[in-house]
């Protein structure tokens, strides 16, 4: 819940100065309708394709807008942040493109060749250390405060959040009368972020996160009415929603969601193969899984507007294969 | 050579007309900087991502000028084309938005699933029929003609060509100095306007079509000095650019064009495994091919600028999942 003594703690206002901050710096991405889908599941689906955003997904959103209003003394020491990969990519290109320092990013060992090679390509030192994100996360933050340098949250900051909420502005301005706003959940950001921008223009918009099995966090801090920071979570092809739900994002978006949408990793390939077959996206999984609970007809939306954000591309060509293989072979 | 007494045919006059018409109705695609490319060749390489083009294909440009301005009787009995799938697309596609007569598409057998399933979702009449594009080019005039209804060339009309030509007017207007363009040829429609295009702005670019070795008409047309208007092409990916180069283009194009690469088939395979592999992107054989001269090392290009245009992603699922096995048995 927002805390009241001083307000909210992102607001739509916030959002609008995020945009204007990073409009120069990312795209306006399409909101299309999927014919395909819209036809599977009688009602009029949409989808936002952050996934043809700059560096491959809306991380670079957050960034931007924490990057491009630090004051210049705060990243003196250097940024540091850990990233699944693409908040990383997200760091990675608004330092280039604002001139910040070099930042350091820590990538847990999971993080596929794909965002890898990406980093590669900017003027950043990469980490690949823990296990897992949560794992690699705390090894960046302890690293940051032995260096005295500014740790970049990829989720648990406003500013961030309310960077990540122009990817709702920008679902709002071309759909204000959406029913229903399916986005994917790992940390929160977007979620939290989109919900505040949704909620502020359409009220009536429902806003549902999807997670995988693997990693239920935000599923479980609804239920359980406290933020699951960090969270053991299985293996999943979801390695941007894998760990805990932040802080901040479950106080903004406690009130403002719906609830969230737990889905196995079979239904997210399921997801990537049709999304291929039939829209000619390429989506990695955590951004697949966003259109997940539409196809295996788990939710009744007949009739209704329906948003999937799709969220990024980068996906490992090789898992993409077996993928395609698997869908060819049912 | 373009008619002198008359003034050439196409004019960045026109080009500049035909976006102002279409404007409302498409997207302005990235052109972005590929670090893989670049480090691969020594060259600065960007790609113009017309495959990510509303119907997913340049094609939608052309298509949307010249039924813009159409006489309102020139319509009235009715509208047909012949398409390899992606100009029945942006036919269909401008009809609808612009409230046009509803469009009887002639595709050859050989278009792939993926395009007749879109064309599926539009107002139009979708008629298969022709062993390859040429047949079926044929059949539809004779139809047209019997109704007398107006064919609406793929690429042999100066106002779908001025309409093409905006894709090298937005790649001149972001990169004014391109040393060289590189572009996939069919019938000639792109190659020609985009060719108008950047010999305006910039007189040194270097223009090089690229067309699949299993259809060389347009590399044969310019070696002869004629135009090859059908062609009895092999069996080809690069279902799109399959059949004969068109008169206009030719003559338009023959000045202005340096040379036209051909591509065996296993080269765009490993372009459209490359893409999907370190750009994340999905492009159809076709489209892919604009970059396969720089992947295997044919082409000098270090120190330059170089632009690949990609022109569509409508590609089948099966068949990229045969060349993404290809690529990882590799």
């Amino acid at each position: 819940m927002p805390d009241m003594e001083h307000g909210p703690a992102v607001t739509l206002a916030d959002i609008l100065a995020a945009r204007r901050t990073i409009a120069p710096h990312i795209w306006r991405t399409p909101l299309i309708h999927s014919a395909a889908l819209s036809a599977r599941t009688g009602a009029d689906v949409y989808l936002k394709l952050e996934c043809w955003q700059r560096t491959g997904s809306f991380k670079v959103r957050g960034a931007l807008f924490k990057l491009g209003t630090l004051p210049a003394e705060a990243s003196r020491r250097g940024l540091v942040t850990a990233s699944a990969g693409n908040h990383g990519l997200g760091v990675a290109y608004a330092s280039q493109v604002l001139g910040a320092p070099r930042a350091t990013i820590f990538v847990p060992e999971t993080t596929p060749q794909a965002k890898i090679q990406h980093l590669a390509a900017y003027d950043c030192e990469v980490r690949r250390a823990g296990a897992d994100y949560d794992a690699s996360h705390a090894l960046a933050e302890a690293f940051a405060r032995e260096q005295g340098a500014l740790y970049i949250s990829a989720y648990d900051d406003p500013v961030v959040i309310a960077g990540q909420g122009t990817v709702g502005l920008e679902v709002m301005e071309e759909l204000p009368d959406a029913d229903l706003c399916l986005v994917p959940v790992g940390g929160g950001g977007l979620i939290a972020g989109t919900s505040v921008a949704a909620k502020a223009i359409h009220p009536a918009t429902r806003m549902l996160g999807v997670q995988p099995l693997a990693s239920p966090s935000a599923f479980l801090s609804f239920r359980d009415g406290h933020a699951y920071e960090t969270y053991d979570a299985g293996p999943t092809i979801c390695d941007g929603l894998a760990g805990g739900f932040g802080r901040l994002p479950f106080e903004i978006a406690a009130d403002l969601v719906e609830g969230v949408l737990v889905v196995s990793d079979a239904a997210v390939r399921r997801a990537v193969g049709w999304l291929v077959a039939h829209e000619q996206l390429l989506a990695e999984g955590s951004a697949a899984i966003a259109i997940a609970p539409l196809l295996d007809g788990e939710l009744d939306v007949a009739g209704q507007k329906v948003v999937a954000v799709l969220t990024g591309r980068n996906i490992d060509a090789n898992l993409l294969q077996d993928i395609l293989q698997e869908r060819r072979e049912r």
